[in-house]
């Protein structure tokens, strides 16, 4: 029987102008080891610092929000064909557009998949959810600039503690002030929280760099409990 | 320049067992004069009964709750040609399947359009939303079976008062306590009230017997306020 | 070398209303245990109850015949879904839209697939017919709720007597009386009889607790000779 | 409010090596002074004698039936092409290649639209037939390499009378001893039949000069009366 | 009878990271005062900026060229839906991704078309090429950030000398020591000036400030002759 | 690792009006035993003597030379599926329609894959070229109806001299004259030299006789040297 990860890969990992590919090849690396050892792993793509040049520009310009979406989905598909260039002859080489898609290709083969995101109104959180139910994966991962979820935004306050494991409830009223603008999805938005709850979703937040472990089931991050 | 409308048009609608096809067509005779005094209309058909018995069996056979979605939103897009049918020659022949599909079919024609659901992980409500979001609409009606927002459940307390107004935030609050099993979004969930709130997009909720008099100005239903 | 069965499963299989999802669990599990003994198959859903009350809506509303048609393989795909919940992990998990997505499905993993309508003017019968041509495959089973052919129809004349075996022409001579509205293809229509002729596709037609039995080469239902 | 005319254009019109594109040219003038006299027009190609080359050497090559519908179907959406091509800016440029594709673009401009076969299983007769169903078409025009129904094929029997008008059912019987081998396809097979007697679609019969004629009212060919 | 002009945006106009959608804005007021003096038009975004960075990262990765190419498409479409932002109303709201749906949607409304790269191996001059020959356009503007054709490279020569006309056998001799590596398709590459010479496309090269002076028929920028 | 190979087959050898499908089972015949032997084969199948009559009769009717390249890639396709019938289980059933496809069909199955023609303003060459590049491949057989490069035309000049080998540069010296007219794409255009040359494919001219030769590195037909 097939064990499923869905990871999702933040952003922040493509952040092309200041570290070109080089965060890429490390998450691409450790995908690929997780697949050696046994995962079956489907990852989705974060938009990043180049998705919010792109939303920036076109909301000067009078864009509607679902326009703005739209726009960052198709920054999360480059940087997701990045992903797959790193991975090479492990990747599966298209970026499935749907969750149709995606179990399709996940029954044509073993390879992992890589996909972005897929409709206006719904974060790379909320697809690496819905990923994960579809595939009934067990665990998902994910992967971004901090290293777990905090009490406080670390990057703002150093007081901020880490917390080790966090009710889904608990991380709703967490977030609970945080805006809905496109692009500026944090963290875990509602929609993702919502489908995290109604399957009860096996989930580890770490930063981009503990993928692995967290797939190891070491003790990384914060998981989050129901 | 166009004025469009975006109605959503509740699944109590399409209660084919019991009443046939008679609401659907008193729901597409509203949209048809809409049109007629100078709506350009796009239509979210809902689930319903259908969709449930549908839902029902399949979380009954094992399936996950992201294929519930697909298949609810199946039954949305039955519903969707219902209406189609009931508005002849009015109605664009096909169901759009994605926002840009939507917004296509808006720049290439003037007959009302009629869609369906379009993911897992979204409401109709939410599509709703993010039509109107994207096509720039000057009002979303949310019609169905009661004919605005009370203060409870008007179906279980009688003591419920119908709000004239509601501010989005008030809204959310009143709809905090709904849960997100698929099948079981409830008037406006937490995304579709995102997505207003997000782009301040005027919005009434009324019966499905009211859409025309909203759509004409009239004081009719609960208008959710910014 | 593969050996493909397909399996036409009766719209009667999906009586949700009255039985919910249980005859789907019982043909699922006919099909997945044909699998364990070799078969590679394919199953093409037919429509049933809940087609038969959208069509009756829609053509009230005053759809064309073609519309209808359109409505009915809509929820072919939706009892496709729900036979794919029912299987799990032995089915793939996407329901093919064109005889060229079943080929490429059947190309790429050995799981069984399940289709439900193609196109207007053909029935489910029709389509398992073309689907066996296509795949090469040794045997058709039409699943329905009598368990073969009948010299009457037996749910009106109980004097009617079961054939074991009929031929292809004295089969279409028998149904030379049936109309063509849509949804109401009986048994077998004539394209599918057609299509069986000229391809002399080995076919049983048999009761949907047949199916098993016919795949292992047991005297059930009854034999189409050419 | 519109008046559709549906021209299925016989692949005798096809004959390239023959007679290059000069029938196609006399064909497209038709239409288009059709579309000046008022009517919507769409037109859909049938295979000729480059479709045989191809389905002969296919069926040689061990192809299935269904594989020789599809080879046929690509040759139809070529002839398809050639006859956009002769139509100019009178032509809608792309090939519907399903019934839906067709009425979004009949919804959508107002340009002659032209299209092949649509499915393996189906003449392009029976493609006529349902476009002419779903288009609400006051005519079907089936323009051929000979002038109408004939009591015999006019041949091989030079006795053969013309028929003035003909039942439905009569020419069913007429018909009835012809196979159904992909590309042999004759006249109007039995589905095209049904689908026209199904929803009584008036139909003249007539050679591909006589389309013009037909569509001014004037008395030429076999008409089809229900 | 429409007029058709196709202009090609440089990539140099999509310059986000140093000017915002400052010159997106500009090419689109132009764009929309070319419309409104009767031109029909359909632009080709180029790749720019942020194309080259994904295209560098990607190739340090080990991506193929031709998946080099997919990556550079996937860009210029983002930076199309930047400029359809720009235009509002004045678009049409979808990007096309074949030529097909390019001639559907100019067949389907009157708006400014807008679409990016198709297909590895074609730089978007060569899209510029194919969309001005199948739109049969009266003129081809190639708006990039010079302005106009030199003997030499300006910005590395500064006595290079700009051409007022230049016949296309000169072009192509100018131009043959440029590669072809993925990303770095120059001013007019070979295949651009192939499909230019073989329908003899009226083509303008001049600068991204040029385009409305050009499409006034004022003489700026650099003529290509036949 | 898999080592894949692509056969540009040549339109000669689809040349059905002479030879049926003949030529067409040598060429399957060979890349079978390609396949058996280890190779991991894809196809692409050119236009030759049929869709030089199409594009002969689209021309004379006032087709674009973009459509002249649609109509010819469609016959292409109907190549393909000739080739896909006569390697029956050898081959995977569907005709790719772009890079992407070719791509996730190679990543699903091990079977060979036969595509045609992609987009206009690209020869089957370049498509050939693009292909080898995206797959990795470690050869690219070019079969033609003449063994290899010539210094002149062979067909026109019995002095003509076979070349062992010829260097990318002298290979697009050689081909300098020939024009780009829709239909008469030459042995290897500009743009597919251009592909060999970024990404130096090695590359075999050969003989559709010397296909299996070539792919057991025998010494065969012409090699491109970088």
């Amino acid at each position: 029987m097939d064990r499923f990860a869905v990871v999702k890969v933040s952003g922040a990992v493509f952040d092309l102008q200041n570290k070109g590919g080089e965060i890429v090849r490390r998450v691409a690396q450790q995908l690929a080891m997780a697949a050696e050892i046994g995962w079956r792993v489907a990852a989705v793509a974060g938009g990043g610092n180049i998705a919010r040049i792109y939303i920036g520009a076109a909301r000067d310009l009078g864009a509607s929000e679902a326009a703005l979406d739209e726009l960052g989905i198709l920054i999360t598909r480059a940087n997701a064909e990045l992903l797959i260039a790193a991975l090479g002859g492990h990747a599966y080489p298209s970026v499935p557009q749907t969750l149709g898609e995606l179990l399709s290709a996940s029954a044509s083969n073993r390879r992992i998949i890589v996909m972005g995101g897929l409709q206006p109104g719904q974060s790379t959180n909320a697809v690496a959810a819905l990923a994960a139910e579809s595939l009934g994966a067990e665990i998902l991962v994910n992967a971004t600039d901090v290293d777990g979820v905090y009490t406080e935004d670390p990057r703002k306050n150093p007081g901020a503690v880490k917390l080790r494991s966090v009710s889904v409830d608990d991380l709703a009223r967490l977030l609970s002030g945080a805006g809905h603008r496109a692009g500026t999805y944090e963290l875990l938005d509602h929609v993702s929280i919502h489908i995290l709850g109604r399957s009860s979703i096996p989930t580890v937040v770490t930063s981009y760099d503990g993928i692995l472990a967290a797939l190891k089931g070491e003790d990384v991050g914060t998981r989050i409990t129901y």
